[in-house]
């Protein structure tokens, strides 16, 4: 019998839901929505509603975070610059990182937790196998952790799960397939909110991951070209 | 002649007036203001825009970030929750803690400093004197410090300042005073909007500073109790 409450950050991507995934083995439940302003926010939400419906989970909470759109600085939310392509050689980190946006939607997390009284988060981030974001590493969600120990009350014990952190994305597809995750109702692209792009970074990062594990991504594309 | 620019977080209380004014010794500023629901949101605004034209300060970001109000948990945000009163020898948490709310806070100012390039962000937080908010201990900033530099670009250096960290209320009048802060022009009540009440938890710690400190409060009251 399920009895601990976690908080599950749900992007409507096939990271955050195969995350949903592991987390629904021994946890009930409670999904977490940011609308960042990013490009493709619309479709996100109902990817995020969809794969809320698929695990039955009523506790949804959906917050609408302007100001990381009136801030900028990224392709995500600054119409001005252009969304990368792929390219796995990248050094460096890509346009597409919204500054500081992890630290964000965690703490909106944590002050939902901590009046729920869920006792853990967790979040789909992946550091290897990944677009570079400097808020996606493990010591970045360690260290948070701290804050969190720091900045809430003392009864509260509220801990950040990471389990997709180390996995390639082949290993992230595979993973989902395992677990019966609905990775037919995700969505990844950055650029288009009806038929993926396939040529931006996240659909190129995802295709591949796919490729390698030899899985049919349930997705429909523009065009799949072959990554690996 | 100054050149690095400081992001000052200006909630238009006068703790966070002191600040800016710390700040404006040797920085180019840039003020934050957010608006999360609390019940004198209008009154607080108008104090930070008084405030930002006191020192010229053009760049400007007022944030509305709703989800602190939609999670609740907290007598600012909450109407169905009473303000808590003046309790010198309460020991726990007041109920108009606000979860996590300076990490939220934190974490828009990173997002923003990040993109304008400022180097620094002041924040008015007291730790000795306080209400006893856990999110507003040096060691929470402190850590808080060390997750910017996990979560963001490796060429981008911003420290949090936290000048009036150790200060008592009456300290932080006098250096106000000091430096020719506009205290005038700084909002505090928590339960009101015009008349400051005298009586909130808010209004007790500041009318007993300006007491300590022999200052008269430039502010109109209701009622003025004594309370050293």
């Amino acid at each position: 019998m399920k009895s601990e409450l976690a908080v599950v950050l749900v992007s409507g991507g096939m990271d955050s839901c195969v995350t949903a995934a592991v987390a629904d083995q021994d946890h009930l439940l409670a999904f977490l929505h940011v609308n960042y302003g990013q490009r493709t926010e619309r479709r996100e939400l109902k990817a995020f509603h969809d794969i809320a419906d698929f695990y039955n989970v009523q506790s949804r909470l959906v917050v609408d975070v302007m100001h990381l759109k009136q801030i900028g600085g990224s392709s995500l939310t600054d119409e001005r610059i252009e969304v990368p392509g792929a390219d796995f050689q990248r050094k460096g980190i890509p346009s597409s990182y919204v500054p500081f946006r992890n630290a964000n939607i965690l703490s909106i997390a944590v002050s939902w937790s901590e009046v729920i009284g869920a006792q853990k988060i967790f979040i789909g981030a992946v550091e290897e196998d990944s677009s570079g974001y400097p808020d996606c590493r493990k010591e970045f969600f360690e260290t948070f952790g701290r804050v969190i120990r720091l900045g809430t009350k003392p009864q509260t014990d509220i801990r950040i799960i990471t389990p997709i952190i180390s996995l390639k994305k082949s290993h992230i597809a595979i993973k989902g397939m395992e677990l019966g995750a609905p990775l037919h109702l995700t969505w990844s692209c950055y650029q288009s909110e009806d038929v993926a792009c396939g040529r931006c970074d996240s659909c190129a990062l995802r295709l591949r991951g796919f490729q390698e594990a030899g899985i049919e991504d349930p997705l429909p594309y523009v065009i799949r070209p072959k990554y690996r």
